[in-house]
């Protein structure tokens, strides 16, 4: 996970490459999965949702192969506080309605997201 | 564009189909722009915000082949004074710093953005 570069904090979605999802469709679950886990970091750490602005607002999409990895690594992020959302896709094109496609997780500390979920491949 | 559904507003990002781009960097460019767009509408337009988060955030993600395309739609958006936002990426990976590779428009009525956007296709 780790760029070359001087960043400090950002935010982690991780996606279920088990679902199958068309490309504008795992962008869109993406692009939730971040609004909302930037929303509810913000309302919580509003510092550090500034810091990461101000840092550029580096983003990282990693990959899991399924539902259970998925909630594992949930677990690990509410067990450390670390703010969160899981992101359940509306159903009205392609996926079943409440199907869990992605995790949205911070902004947050880069390194505490590197020790945690930086053995995860990227997307 | 037009999804059966009951929203009357929601989030437009238009992508470059000629910047070549992994799954996960176009991901991540298309959640820039989401939450870009989102805090410059929700300066300027809070309630129109409240609602969009309402009806549960509706987004859609089109395509566009060039750059002068998408900078011509950024000019429509402009004239009818829709917040938008154009997304550049930062260049660690992948792409040359400052290639401009979508943008981010509301959300914003539907109806409004059907009108100026809705001959475009899905990604």
């Amino acid at each position: 996970m780790g760029l070359a570069d001087d960043t400090k904090t950002k935010q982690v979605i991780i996606v279920r490459t088990d679902v199958e999802m068309g490309k504008g469709k795992l962008a869109t679950q993406v692009a939730h999965a971040a609004i909302n886990a930037y929303r509810k970091t913000r309302q919580q750490h509003p510092r550090t949702v500034s810091r990461w602005v101000e840092e550029g607002e580096k983003k990282i999409v990693l990959r899991v192969d399924g539902l259970n990895e998925l909630m594992e690594l949930k677990a690990v992020a509410d067990k450390e506080k670390i703010p969160n959302v899981l992101i359940r896709d509306a159903g009205l094109t392609q996926l079943e309605p409440g199907t869990i496609t992605c995790l949205g997780i911070g902004p947050w500390d880069s390194e505490v997201l590197d020790r945690l979920f930086g053995h995860l491949r990227l997307l």
